[in-house]
């Protein structure tokens, strides 16, 4: 299945059958003081230099976060938008769990972007898929419902399939959800990463939709996060993960995720990994 | 499953519960120009360091390959196994595909050895079978037949479940034959490692046995080889993998098996790998 976005200026395609889609993940105040700081300020530099910083090391989408407190996000999340599209031709991810904020960034914002994130909770199906149709988005729906997070593959699949139903029936097909399976603490439950990676085997083989997931969270809390974000990627792009979260900056998740590209037969003759390694990652 | 072996001092289980097995190849003269003249002078030195070297870093077992032309393996097999015995206490992995070869090592050899290998081939079953069963050993099952190595993951796998009956009807348990479903070239098909992968969740969901694969192979011909082998290998981990005959003395790849186990729950508490991050790899 593909999922088709826009920028201003280029196109983007998620799908199983081509090279793995990376979602900038930089542009989100949560442990970056300096960003919140000048976000609070409504003062727009650091964003415009993440997102420039981004591209620049190959992010396919920008997602664009300015949740904190202090911050009035239905003003600063549409200025951060506007300003990230000026900055950069490719699809925006609209991160927010703010109504109002979302919509008047869906107002400023270019292209088909994807939004981050509808969950099988009642109040937000019932508040952002009617947005992701009016607008002719896409969206990304997390396996989270009334009863929150469920520890086991079967009941986060069950709440995907919900999410499709709920979609469907607002007009919203099923190419334009991106379903999040939920990447935990990998520290806090030693069965986190299986949960996922059995989690996005059965959405994969049964719903046949795209999965992203957040690459960053599952490490939290232990060394060597890096390392072990890039082991949980590629174990996760083997069970049909074709989208992540990250930081593009991680030059060692970028070999990661083309040697992976490589293994799943996603990168002919290997011309993407030959090239890259010969001309930077 | 757990495949029980034993060197001169130590005892190793290989088993879908605990950590990965990681078995040492540096002791083959394939690729190792100084390691082969000494073979064939029958100069054991090199064995020795090799042996030592890989021990420190960690193999659980060690792999003994002497085959060259110009070396008489009858001979030289037997004296190297001796060698690597008298300096490590790790089980050893006895690797010839010569029958009398095999015979005079398994005869020096302390403890229960692995040997590498039988095939699906019926000379090979004939031979090898008997002498794993006389010796009371275990065994690599390779999966290749009289046609060769199939180029699909269910022919892999009819050929394991035809080398584990041919060892039933010898005398030998399923739990002494660990079965390598061959990684092949990824530079030369694309879909070399989406076959193994498969024939490894297929092997272990259906026959319920010990894998193993040689891990250094799939990246021959292409550049960042360690960064391909151990992707490749943190992919077939997460589907089933439990063991690898790969260079124990790439600390990239024990950095990547560590985060592996880590993620896949079997590394409680995380003890191992924050105790690495801290003391070494």
């Amino acid at each position: 299945v593909q999922t088709n976005l826009s920028g201003s200026g280029r196109s983007v395609t998620i799908s199983s059958d081509g090279p793995f889609t990376v979602i900038g993940e930089r542009i989100n105040p949560s442990g970056r003081r300096r960003l919140a700081q000048a976000l609070s300020r409504s003062e727009m530099s650091l964003v415009r230099s993440y997102a420039m910083a981004q591209l620049e090391a190959g992010a396919h989408l920008i997602d664009v976060n300015v949740s904190v407190s202090a911050v009035d996000e239905q003003t600063v999340l549409p200025l951060a938008i506007q300003t990230v599209a000026e900055v950069t031709d490719v699809p925006l991810c609209i991160d927010t769990p703010n109504e109002r904020a979302l919509r008047a960034a869906l107002e400023v914002c270019p292209g088909k972007p994807l939004v981050n994130s509808v969950t099988g909770e009642r109040a937000s199906l019932n508040s952002v898929l009617p947005l992701v149709e009016e607008y002719g988005c896409a969206v990304i729906g997390l396996t989270i419902d009334d009863q929150g997070i469920p520890w086991d593959a079967r009941r986060r699949y069950e709440i995907a399939e919900r999410i499709l139903d709920a979609a469907k029936a607002c007009g919203v097909p099923a190419e334009d959800v991106v379903i999040d399976p939920l990447a935990m603490v990998v520290g806090v439950d030693q069965q986190a990463a299986l949960v996922t990676l059995e989690a996005i085997e059965l959405i994969r083989s049964r719903l046949g939709v795209n999965i992203t997931v957040g690459a960053s969270n599952i490490s939290f809390g232990l060394p060597e996060r890096s390392l072990i974000n890039r082991s949980f990627l590629t174990m996760g792009m083997a069970a049909g993960l074709n989208c992540a979260i990250l930081d593009p900056l991680d030059v060692e998740m970028r070999r990661a995720i083309a040697a992976a590209d490589l293994l799943l037969g996603k990168d002919d003759f290997a011309v993407g990994f030959v090239g890259r390694s010969r001309h930077g990652w």
